[in-house]
């Protein structure tokens, strides 16, 4: 079995992403990151779900970024806007996905696992640059250069399933799956529990699109 | 004045390429990282040098990786050889460099800084694949599609002032700059106090390019 790494946040997005890395037939890694985001909650949905996904390994790293700040996600002295706004909203981190690929690509070279499974979403989604296909596909050329195994003649692959997808079609796609989307978290203001705020861009698109897909929301809202 | 972020790890590489941004104006930022490497000392070297140079800030990035292993500098069951090998050796940290300058991406954009300085050098030294300029080139790519500077029009440089030179010649060129070499600390089984082993890939690059260089060698050795 080919082994491969997927990005776990417990949200909506990567636990799908999870499931079709899974019915893909990889035997799966998870990796979260403990960053200083506010949100801290999803880490206790990820472990969760690494567990009822029987994942080989969950690792849930720590980065010093939060001390950057500069995004509503890791500055407290910063709020998570109510509402959706025009243009890349002040929830956006500073090169997160730069930084998750990167520590997933490291980890990938030790497995000796040449594939990485991110559930960005270019379609529904808050306008974060990475979470386009030009730079998905910027970061697999860097990853090939980069690395001993791409020196050596491996490829590594970032796999994106729901890049193309709407909210509701992820959705549509997870319970397809089997995916039980109670047992995850989008929400940037979650409580401890994992209750969602309801007003935020992650709980808006999330709710939209259970919505759409004409699924009854699972989320527990506080 | 334009802000730069230095990657500082105390070696002379790094401190060269420090004293290298200052001569071109730049107001410098330093960034290290405590990623489980057992030359821990590094550090403090970085510290001392930070202040000596009047860095605007220092930060020290805790990043979670030693718990991958699969590097002599992260693994403490594998062994810093005490010869130059050929091919890649086992000192390699898998993505190393691409985790340190995404990291250094994401402050750089929280600054406001377009400008990154790395010391890598892809003459004397252990063949790593993320000191070659191919590498840099697709990380400064990927920097301008990652980020929201990037997307907004601006433009991010990866610096490399000693991609080319020779350890001798980065020797001569911080001699005219002033580096203190006795301050610096290369070796990757450094003890406590920074002294050197005098035998790894790291110290024999060292210790030879100020042989060639026509230097007194500073090194502190154990």
């Amino acid at each position: 079995m080919r082994k491969a790494i997927i990005l776990l946040s417990g949200g909506l997005d990567s636990v799908t992403a999870l499931a079709i890395a899974q019915q893909e037939g990889f035997e799966c890694y998870a990796i979260s990151f403990d960053y200083g985001q506010r949100h801290k909650s999803e880490l206790a949905f990820a472990q969760r779900i690494s567990k009822l996904y029987n994942v080989v390994e969950h690792k849930v790293v720590t980065l010093g970024m939060g001390g950057f700040g500069g995004s509503a996600l890791t500055d407290e002295s910063i709020k998570v806007p109510d509402h959706l706004e025009p243009g890349i909203p002040v929830t956006y981190v500073p090169a997160r996905n730069t930084i998750f690929l990167s520590m997933a690509l490291g980890w990938a070279e030790v497995l000796a696992a040449h594939d990485i499974f991110i559930g960005v979403n270019a379609v529904d989604y808050s306008g974060y640059p990475d979470c386009r296909p030009e730079f998905i596909g910027a970061f697999q050329k860097l990853a090939n250069l980069a690395t001993k195994a791409g020196v050596e003649g491996e490829h590594f692959t970032i796999h994106t399933p729901l890049i193309d997808l709407s909210k509701a079609e992820i959705i549509q796609k997870g319970i397809e799956l089997g995916v039980d989307y109670s047992k995850t978290v989008s929400c940037y203001s979650a409580d401890d529990s994992g209750a969602a705020c309801g007003v935020c861009d992650a709980c808006r698109l999330r709710a939209a699109g259970f919505a759409l897909a004409g699924v009854d929301d699972p989320t527990s809202y506080q």
